[in-house]
């Protein structure tokens, strides 16, 4: 057994704000998805994003609003929301004093085979 | 998009804690995992585990010490563990007062094909 956290994985700036990818774990290539940590500041958001693969976003600590068109989602720890191929979103951290980390895990839908960058 | 959580989801008492199956929520047979919450007590302990599934416990609220053999992992909410296929494995909550809640999200390895009854 092993533990990952996003305590301690290395994180980089990218969609504005801060992500661990699981590519930094070795042995980890055989999951049937790809994952990363997600760190949002404070008072941030992340860019808009859309991606043909389907997104697990696992609230881990502090809160979350999604934002998608017209549409706001609010997700507290512990809340995952799942977002379909191609859904166009934004994540807010709306806390001024606590950052929202999020696991967030995506694959491609079997109809769509298995390429693509990913979030 | 779409929010799920522990907190509504239907929940059943599966090997000495409480347990919401992800088969409850419609729509999400395209996973290419299977996945449920599992809500541990205080003071409590899961049965021992073993399944050809590899899993990962995503630690969302309180605090799990994962115990395989005579190795024991502390995992702080937040954290998530990855066991093994076939890596027997009990989850302690030894807290006396917060429940332990994980995401577990469980797959068989390609080499093992796709049935199986899961943890």
């Amino acid at each position: 057994m092993r533990r990952v956290s996003a305590d301690s994985a290395q994180l980089t700036d990218e969609h504005g704000i801060q992500v661990g990818r699981w590519s930094q774990y070795a042995g980890t290539d055989g999951l049937p998805f790809d994952a990363m940590w997600c760190v949002v500041p404070p008072g941030s958001r992340t860019d808009p994003d859309c991606h043909p693969e389907v997104e697990l976003a696992v609230v881990v600590d502090g809160a979350a609003t999604f934002e998608s068109g017209e549409t706001t989602l609010d997700a507290a720890q512990g809340a995952a929301v799942l977002l379909s191929s191609n859904e166009r979103h934004i994540v807010h951290n709306r806390s001024d004093a606590a950052p929202l980390v999020m696991l967030s895990i995506y694959w491609l839908p079997a109809d769509l085979g298995e390429s693509g960058d990913g979030p």
